[in-house]
């Protein structure tokens, strides 16, 4: 009979929780005394101290008699949290893009960097890149690349994050199989890690978009592709295979009884060929409702749907249902209670998410709260970001050897 | 900026983790030596006589010397667990049966009972076979019925397990709302839970049957309703309304641009009404094959294909393709790994698994390993067993008051 082993501990143990405990208190707090600390803390004031003394050597501390009152004729000790002693990165890697966040300890960013990539470009012109992008990032906040505590990637595709690359990227020619963190780890030695970018994106929209600190919630990127970033019980969710989310490849279309036919060379499953942003551009055409240009450009679709144009009313209406009943399946099988939706298609807003929300009343038992990202663009930079700095916090927490 | 919070602790807190590692050591190996027990849980000799002789108070661990070799002359000390200190009940709760399993701490079943329940049968006749299988059960175990520490209950629909009482069961007319939980709580003062029946056959699966401790798993139940259990990273997930899922209502068949129609009154979801035990039972008798008497058997249809019956071959062909379809979806969604498939329908075995793998690998991503239950019925009763000694353990690791 399997039962749980639960490790034994000692006192050396307990007083890096008393640290951590300290330390988690101080950053929420900025700056504060040792009295606020015990309270926040529950610890005793000499145990505060002491965690205060270490995480001072450790240069994450300083001490400060600024907002103090005077007590007893000298100044009150205040500790602050220094979090400029290092810096993270959080990096998004896209066909046609790399944004760059430099951020401080505190999560705060210093340097937004948006480099474009070449229509095209192979996955080396992709690395070379980032890392122009992240020189050029960190010399604008002022800090040295060796200062970076953490750096954390999102790419499209699958990844198999212990190798620290990606299996699969349709997008980037050449990009699968480039060792993107043994590449940035070599030069900049310090943790790297890499991740599906929706899987990033979710986090950020659980740090700072509209479903702050929901416990689960599903992030679904819709744009030309379709796919999805899940937290569950407030970890990421990513499956045994690091695929989970692949709400692009589920089939609404092919007759129930016949094969599907072969996989598409360019790489899309069959709901994105069904709602993504290309067939709704197609569904546009086909309609005599207004399209944009580019093969995916859709804004003129709903901007004329808002104004009232029927034709393109229509085909909003048709793209919501079919969306709807796509993601209604991730509805029942998960019942996250809230769903962000992000990705080009988005812009439309409400003009396209109330009709989504009506569609998926039909087909759901419980209830969900549908929002639009307010991230936009950013929130896998940002999600990077939130990552990077988890990686940082287990640094922060660490005494330092000897 | 949020920041995890991490709780203070003290010497208490330590002794206490002490006590559980010793107590999960000693429930692993049965009886076991100061010096082996030290060695298993990395404490001092010290630490580890000090967590037995708590736990020997607790009525939880007996010395002895059997087994033991003389050591100086004197015979040497073993530390026995009392899995006979406590007892718990898992109690399976159906439309047709009520199932009662009585184990010792251990999670040793000691008895199981099967209760039938007359067709049609209202709440309230059922919550009377539930005392009176439990009652039954107890005394062929030799249980007092104040002897249980926990009891576990599964049942059908859609559980408030804060409530304790079921929201929604088409199929047991009048139980929705019968505070069964309070009830039980009332009548055997111990705690008591409920939960979906297949939230708790996942569970079983994972303690007992062929997906032993997989990290993540899903298992489901197809039968004449489609329902599945769901665990993540070795914990069961639910769902943010407790309706997780919920497979059985995934519509593949109403045309994608045209409203559902209004549900039906026996609560049946699409996918349900495409491949559930009475849509199958449906096809086969359409297509001339052989079919059962009742509503739901398919048992000839699948001895029929088995044998090499050509209409039956089709028919079953038919089946394995559109559940693919469906539970497809699921993989895609949620990548588990594996799959452990229960419920009347897999009686069938092989005869139906293996088309539904060949279909299955048409639609998905990733590899995923599709397994027939080895628990069959017992599956929710192992799973609440297994669940019952989780809040047995609770009560085990707590110090008595005082």
């Amino acid at each position: 009979m399997p039962v749980g082993r639960t490790a034994a501990t000692g006192p050396h143990v307990l007083r890096q929780m008393n640290v951590a405990a300290v330390l988690s208190a101080l950053r929420e707090a900025g700056t504060a005394g040792v009295s606020g600390l015990a309270s926040s803390t529950g610890l005793s004031r000499p145990a505060v101290t002491r965690a205060l003394a270490g995480l001072r050597d450790r240069g994450l501390v300083e001490f400060t008699a600024a907002g103090g009152t005077q007590q007893h004729g000298r100044p009150a000790q205040y500790a602050r949290f220094r979090a400029e002693a290092g810096h993270i990165a959080g990096i998004d890697i896209g066909a046609r893009k790399v944004l760059v966040m430099i951020a401080d300890l505190a999560g705060q960013v210093l340097t937004t960097r948006r480099a474009t990539v070449r229509a095209g470009a192979a996955g080396p012109e992709v690395f070379d890149t980032v890392r122009s992008a992240l020189t050029d990032a960190a010399a604008e906040a002022g800090v040295r690349l060796s200062g970076l505590w953490a750096v954390s990637v999102g790419t499209p595709g699958i990844v198999d994050r212990s190798r620290g690359e990606v299996l699969l990227a349709p997008s980037i020619p050449g990009w699968a199989g480039l060792p993107v963190v043994p590449l940035l780890r070599e030069w900049l030695h310090c943790p790297v890690s890499i991740d599906n970018d929706v899987n990033l994106a979710v986090l950020g929209e659980r740090w700072q978009g509209v479903a702050a600190d929901a416990d689960s919630l599903v992030f679904v990127q819709w744009g030309r592709r379709i796919g999805t970033g899940i937290i569950i019980n407030g970890m990421p969710y990513r499956g045994s295979s690091g695929a989970a989310g692949e709400l692009g490849f589920i089939d609404l279309t092919t007759g129930l009884d016949s094969t599907p036919r072969s996989r598409p060379a360019d790489g899309t499953g069959p709901f994105e060929r069904l709602v993504g942003a290309a067939a709704i551009r197609g569904l546009a055409l086909r309609a005599g409702a207004p399209a944009g240009s580019g093969e995916d450009d859709i804004a003129p679709l709903f901007e004329a749907a808002a104004a009232g144009d029927r034709a393109a009313a229509e085909v909003v209406e048709l793209v919501a249902a079919r969306f709807a009943r796509g993601l209604s399946a991730l509805l029942l099988l998960l019942d996250p209670g809230r769903v962000v939706i992000g990705g080009g298609v988005t812009r439309a807003g409400d003009t396209l998410l109330e009709p989504v929300r009506r569609h998926l009343a039909l087909h759901t038992l419980t209830p969900v709260q549908v929002s639009a990202s307010t991230l936009g663009e950013r929130a896998v930079a940002i999600g990077a970001v939130r990552h990077a700095l988890d990686v940082a916090e287990e640094r922060m927490m660490t005494p330092p050897a000897g």
